[in-house]
């Protein structure tokens, strides 16, 4: 894999500022692999997002964050840097349905998600064994000797010891409190069993049944304090029938939700999501 | 196309039923097109349409009414024997928003959409030249002057003068009176340009680009008193992202509108759809 | 519908070139309300889409032909600039089947397609009426009185009187000569119905039938004088089952072949396609 | 899990059969958990599937076996009889790339594949370990040191001792020989990297990419000594584009083939396949 530099910019749109960063990009040699722009018309905020072969660059990472740094000023932004060799560490948290978590290692595993995962976080120890076999470490929390409160802070404590980057809830089926989440802000993914904002809550899929919808699906979106409503990521879908009982529904919707968990994870691992207010621009 | 005999049973289950029933086809020599079953297991609530060739049977339609009835009243039967020959009557109720009518139009003329089309029936003008190609009366009842009671009233005459069967709001954008709905139930379809449960009510195109879906879909269902409640017949998804403003998603949800709506008429008028308490089963 | 300009680049990518032709921009007081990059990385080709908003920018259209010229020159560059108000000129080759001739003429109708429709030429008179309610000439070439050849030579002459800049063949069903496909090389669109490069040539669903597949589809691509093989626009496909005659795949394929030459067209007209060599970059 | 029994029926059409297979289920009580039709109107052959809720009958395996015999006779059935009890003994054939195996294994652990996986064989050792964890024998047959003739005999020989029902080539990349072929036919199914028929034979990917397609996908099929021209069970596809490289489209085509070949394997466990000549048709 090539080496790159990710510069993500969020920041007020204004003329020249796109030739600006150009022409700061070729005066220092960089060759663009991959670059989007978006424009929110409603907002006029502006968003870009360059992939630069590390090679071809005449500044190493923090040369270029310096040389950077006062056009970045100038044109108010909101902006990152990252190395493409620098990986993410990335918890997981995970409960007895074990699919998304299974899914999520095998990509880690064969190059496809690009980061460290320094633990596996569950309340239930079922999956330690799995985890042994990936040689990541498995952090059993005992909610039901513990306490929510207090099963909470050891997680807290793990995120922070494992210097823990993202947070992925791999349905771990327990609800952050609001301090957690407004510390993880940006930082944590949640699958939910449901296109949302249909079905919100318990019980998605159930829901689905009780309601006859003739499609089902997942949503992948970042953690807040608001349950179900932080900015949505990734959404998949599958076709139901009359024919499919709720059970049928868990069974299906499992496809749903390992892709759309496994896409938003990458899109944000690889600098491809911007949130703005409750909305992602993703540069899928 | 072949003339059938469409046997739609809604009974519940019971031994011996399904026996019963394809003795009696076989007896009266009867070929079997299309055979579909769904029994649902939490209402015991069993569900079977059988499509027929017409030629084979040595019944005529009356005959047939006839010799099932007490076989029907035996496993007390809700069902329904139609005849492909019997074109149902169809209404379409139309307003601005013309991509609906000019597509069921065109099905209905090349014969996809096996019914009559009577009138159409709108709150606006401009389409009336287009439905004279197509040789259907047109009726403007004009809102504004005679005001939303009276309005309606005038509908209620001309479904009933017309004879309709199957009245189809294609995106009329008028809530029909609660009246006017429990008459029609069951017999009036309309498409709501949203994934429903989600975005129910008005703007749905506004509140799925607020809320920062990454689909957004169409949703055929029958009308009922409760607007946007009804048995869902149909569902349609199509992809987006923030690139998208909520006018791209009026233009690209008009895709997913109209082949849900499609979909949903034949099913009806094929006699492919049981409303079963608030869902349907659709032998598609 | 705003006015904008869209320049539309080709050249071997070269560092500096975004820089260069944004600068270029900005000089002149150019708001983009939609930019699109694309690197071929394997033949080091670089394709640009800008849309500027008109309004904005102090040059008028030949102003900026004028002023761009010698940059263009620079970077060598196969470039095209258009005026979304300079509408193309469409015609339409239809036959017998309608359901693509009928779509597109309501999305051009409504707006959703911003062209000009100067003529309809089919090689069967039943859609003349139709074309009339839409206030469109309509040209009927007797293939069977005229034999190919000359049929041929007369459509070729209807493209050139009426000025026609696209050639869109909406099922039309006839091989077009060598000669005529590279007379409109890059400026004729087909929609054939099979997901390509499976079941080329006739009779596409009967081949998908006889296969078994369980999707179909249908291809939206430029015309080339090697038949079904021309740079491939958009794809669309379909679910099906066993229990799909080939009649069910016929209805059920019409769906994609409209949607899929509808995107191909929109694409088209709005600058979106760049063939490169026998494939296309679409900035959808 | 319901104990059932599945009846599937295949043969020539007949009026009166239903309704003789259906007296025969009533007259031993059965209770009909899920019923499936369907008549090839070409051929005038038949096909049925019935699962049957085990408890309801009142005879046993044998016994039905045994009652059913001469009513299969009169029609001339092509049927089987089978326990959802008795599952069946599936070998996964595995190489280097892992995604379908590790898929595969996890849908088995967790119950959605009802089968014993009585051993993997592989032309690589890397999965060993990963084998171990979920306790299944793992084969690593050396393709190198035996030569391709000798390494067949030795799969041969496992697949005989391990009395395989069902051979699943999860990306296995090795090309069957046709003896081997001829003697598992109707019993090993294969994942194919296109969306057949486009593409067959090697590097798939690669010729999607040369040909510029807008949508990748799997197919799932039973093997036959044609390469890539077996019945096909299952299809799935994904939308791509200019920006994606061949690389881009091997990391999304996986979600196509570890659904394809999931679903697939799926039916053909639960005897919702009948092939028919080189179709199949799938209750599912």
């Amino acid at each position: 894999m090539q080496q790159t530099y990710r510069l993500v910019i969020d920041c007020p749109d204004q003329i020249g500022l796109v030739a600006h960063v150009s022409q700061f990009l070729a005066d220092h040699g960089a060759t663009i692999v991959e670059a989007s722009h978006h424009t929110d018309l409603q907002t006029g905020r502006f968003f870009m997002r360059h992939e630069i072969g590390a090679d071809s660059i005449k500044l190493d990472y923090a040369g270029f964050l310096n040389e950077f740094t006062p056009l970045a000023n100038e044109y108010q932004m909101q902006w990152k840097l990252t190395d493409s060799r620098q990986k993410q560490r990335v918890a997981l948290l995970a409960s007895l349905e074990s699919h998304c978590l299974v899914d999520l290692l095998h990509r880690w595993h064969t190059g496809e998600l690009h980061c460290d995962i320094p633990c596996i976080i569950a309340n239930h120890p079922q999956m330690k064994q799995f985890a042994d076999w990936y040689k990541v470490p498995f952090h059993w929390v005992d909610f039901k000797a513990l306490g929510k409160e207090q099963a909470f802070e050891q997680i807290a404590t793990l995120l922070q010891e494992y210097k823990v980057d993202l947070t992925v809830l791999a349905r771990f089926m327990q609800i952050l409190p609001d301090s957690l989440c407004q510390q993880l802000a940006g930082r944590a993914i949640n699958i939910h069993h449901s296109f949302l904002p249909s079905f919100a809550g318990a019980r998605p899929y159930q829901q689905a049944y009780d309601r006859g919808v003739k499609l089902i699906g997942a949503t992948c979106h970042y953690v807040t304090a608001d349950l179900d409503e932080g900015p949505i990521i990734e959404q998949s879908v599958k076709r139901i029938s009359h024919s499919d009982t709720a059970a049928d529904m868990v069974r299906k919707g499992k496809d749903c939700e390992v892709t759309a968990l496994a896409h938003g994870v990458r899109y944000h691992l690889e600098d491809r999501v911007i949130i703005h207010r409750n909305k992602t621009v993703v540069f899928a």
